[in-house]
């Protein structure tokens, strides 16, 4: 199992455009890496599958208006196991994954928190598909006419998807009579915001969240601009200061030679590119998405980030220098191969990019692509108005900056929040540059923050392996009594109010 | 000032329709007699709308979704003023009017509650415009038109109202640089649901609310049916056991005069009719409108319902017992005229009939209109499946009857809240019968209930007067410290959070 995070740093295709005016295309909100379901080391976790059955829920299009249209529905996908539900008559709780930007069978294969702490609580395990990812598709479309369709598409929102777990939740509580039965939902990543924004509006149908790696504070300029990549600066100056430096000093080197005659073959020579380099920019590009992902999935045991400074540390540097470095840091990460550096140009992006790229540009404006000073990048600040123009052109929409603060909050969360509301564990691995927009401290006694020194992306609601490091184990144990202490509160009220 | 109420009854016109299948067209939830804005008695209120400044804010029409048409936006109305208005420097408090199912400069008319406390509060005040209602109707059609255009209504929403309300509160804030302001919102009836429902979906942008007969619990069969009009029947009974039990007793006769050959000229002449009676349904109506407004509108000092049964009671019943009695009822209420019941057919239905017939359709599935046995009327139960027809014919969309609970919650209110939510005070006049949906006991340290035995619908907010009875006088001051409390909080928060 020891590599299994390094495998699939090596199966990693970057997403990352040649040019700057695309680089709004990261689909980088994931909560885990989007080939960890393709990794041989995790078929473990697949197996899991087996236990759940499928469900299809005849979903209303439009919960908030009532135009003729908004009355037609579709067919939703959840999954159930009852493997080891204590039943209604015992209140048993029923654990929910609110799905996130992609299939939701992945989630699954990957997210073992609630499969593997369900027997413990006799728990119902439900995990419910996002609206429009992999067959949960509105309107009778497929997923790419769904959102080539400037109608289809509208109703593909945060708010409408929130109202969908809404009523499914309803729907299976009513089906199986367990009115009584705590609702503990669980998310990761934008799903983690989700979980966290659900138990916010949806109290009366999860008494819980636990929104692990949820950037809820990355909108509207609530988390200064630099935050994200200031974080994976921090992870590389950390892992070591020579590899930081190297790095940073990369990218005039790079501009350097590609603006000579030759400079663009030269590059492709020096980093055995699968095919010629178009752009310096595409070598950077690439660059920055593998530092990027080496430190939002800075998994243990291997920790990515320490690989790739192992690699341009211990570089023979003799002949080709700062570039030579570097070049070693992608064969470190990559592993050994005929040529390196395939860009994205001509490949399929998935339904996660896809999806994704439209709701950043409808209503998730995140502040996660400013680069600032204070980093071992370029700087390279996010301009909204060039934004605009982009979602403008791909889409004939402009984005809501603001809608995402006006309908869920993040300004003054911790004033709001100190009174309102309870009942949330937010998780952050400080490792991953999503927690520059995470909560990090305390709220309230019910509202707390549990962020790890050294933990990423969403890694304490990952599948458990016997590598785990023992703050990582502790980390989960942590929570399982958080939510305990929940639900035994719950259950004490009910018994209050019956008698 | 002390007939002023029972001058409005006597203004009143009746809504009730003459057969049983529209009867769904009451719109009785408004918070103040619709008449009440033209009672030359409240002239003193009418001039507080001279300190206020009216706006118009370029809001989006549909929220939720991204569809082309989403972004459209119209002109939505709201009032200001700053008159004692602290600032931004002081932190100064805002209180906010949500506006209701009715033209906005009514509410500030009658409303009283903000703008007799501003002063002690330094509060800035608005007024906001429901959307579809008075000046605020989008996609530049008139009232009439958008009303008949199936998508245009389709807009019309309760969660496209709070969201609008987010918009301009967000708005106000921000041009007036009052980020430090607390805002505590304040609605009554429908808008006193909108108001707790706002606490607890934007608890970002409102401190507390204070929600006056907001019939929260009346949706889904929270509520048992009935509940309505046995409030009605507990307040006759409470006045007068004799005039609870000739109301009791009329329907019968009612029912034995109609059915003879002569019976209908023979009813319209006894209660004097302006029009022949086209049936003894009509009459029945008309009556229980009467009686329904009488205990919901049950102001002091006169007291409607004492009014009523004092005409009941001391009628010289000798000739024609108990209808003359009844009638006597009818003349007692209305004041001495020419003649009596006026049937609405042919009548202008107002705004606020039109839209809360269509809220009422689509939404606001309510409970309040069912009539079981334990009432001194004749049972009628509430009949979901005609209902559903009935809006079908009219609208040709079917209700959603479980959406507000699904959205707003209501079901097991006392244990969800309990440990979630807080700042919500909800009064209710226990002679009001929307008190039977509503929260008649404090659910935790800050979400409060002040029920009063003798008061009616709003009456805590509508304006304040000097023939006010003590008991009112007091609940007003007790609100007042409540909010004053949450206020003193929030600074002290502040306080702690800047040092």
């Amino acid at each position: 199992m020891a590599l299994s995070w390094l495998s699939l740093i090596i199966l990693f295709i970057s997403s990352a455009s040649p040019v700057c005016a695309q680089k709004f295309d990261f689909p980088r909100l994931s909560l885990h890496h989007e080939k960890v379901f393709q990794d041989p080391d995790r078929r473990v976790q697949v197996s899991l599958i087996s236990h759940f059955k499928t469900f299809f829920f005849h979903q209303t299009l439009d919960h908030f208006n009532y135009r003729p249209e908004s009355y037609t529905t579709f067919k939703q996908r959840y999954l159930i196991s009852s493997k080891y539900w204590g039943g209604a008559n015992s209140s048993a709780p029923i654990f929910v994954y609110l799905g996130g930007e992609e299939p939701i069978d992945n989630d699954v294969n990957v997210v073992g928190f609630l499969n593997e702490n369900a027997a413990q609580f006799k728990a119902l395990v439900i995990y419910i598909e996002h609206r429009y990812y992999g067959k949960s598709i509105p309107l009778g479309m497929s997923f790419e006419e769904a959102l080539k369709d400037p109608n289809a598409r509208g109703y593909f929102s945060s708010s409408q998807a929130l109202a969908d777990y809404a009523a499914i939740i309803r729907h299976v509580k009513e089906k199986r009579k367990a009115k009584d039965c705590p609702v503990i939902v669980v998310g990761g990543s934008y799903a983690g915001m989700l979980a966290s924004w659900f138990r916010l509006k949806y109290p009366h149908l999860a008494l819980g969240a636990l929104a692990s790696s949820a950037p809820i504070l990355y909108f509207d300029g609530i988390t200064p601009q630099g935050g994200f990549f200031s974080v994976v600066t921090k992870d590389f100056k950390e892992a070591s200061k020579t590899c930081y430096q190297t790095i940073r000093d990369s990218w005039a080197e790079i501009d350097r030679v590609a603006s000579q005659p030759d400079g663009l073959s030269r590059l492709s020579k020096i980093f055995k590119t699968c095919r010629p380099l178009e752009s310096g920019d595409e070598l950077k590009n690439y660059l920055i998405d593998e530092y990027v992902r080496a430190a939002q999935y800075d998994v243990p045991p291997t920790y990515p980030v320490e690989v790739i400074c192992g690699g341009i540390d211990g570089a023979n540097a003799s002949k080709n220098g700062i570039l030579e470095k570097i070049f070693a840091g992608v064969v470190a990460i990559s592993g050994n191969s005929s040529c390196y550096i395939v860009s994205p140009n001509g490949t399929t992006p998935s339904q996660t990019q896809l999806g994704w790229r439209w709701q950043r540009c409808s209503e998730m404006v995140m502040g996660d692509e400013g680069i600032t000073n204070n980093s071992m990048f370029q700087p390279d600040p996010f301009n909204m108005s060039n934004f605009i123009d982009h979602c403008n052109r791909s889409y004939g929409v402009v984005p809501r900056p603001h809608w995402i603060t006006t309908y869920y909050g993040g300004h003054d969360t911790k004033q709001v929040l100190r009174r309102f509301g309870s009942n949330i564990i937010f998780s952050n691995g400080l490792r991953d540059p999503y927690s520059s927009g995470g909560v990090l401290k305390n709220i309230s006694d019910t509202i707390v923050a549990f962020p790890t020194r050294k933990g990423s992306h969403c890694l304490d609601i990952l599948s458990a392996s016997q590598d785990d490091p023992s703050w990582l184990v502790r980390q989960r144990k942590k929570e399982i009594e958080v939510i305990k202490g929940w639900i035994t509160k719950y259950y004490a009220d009910l018994l209050a109010l019956k008698q």
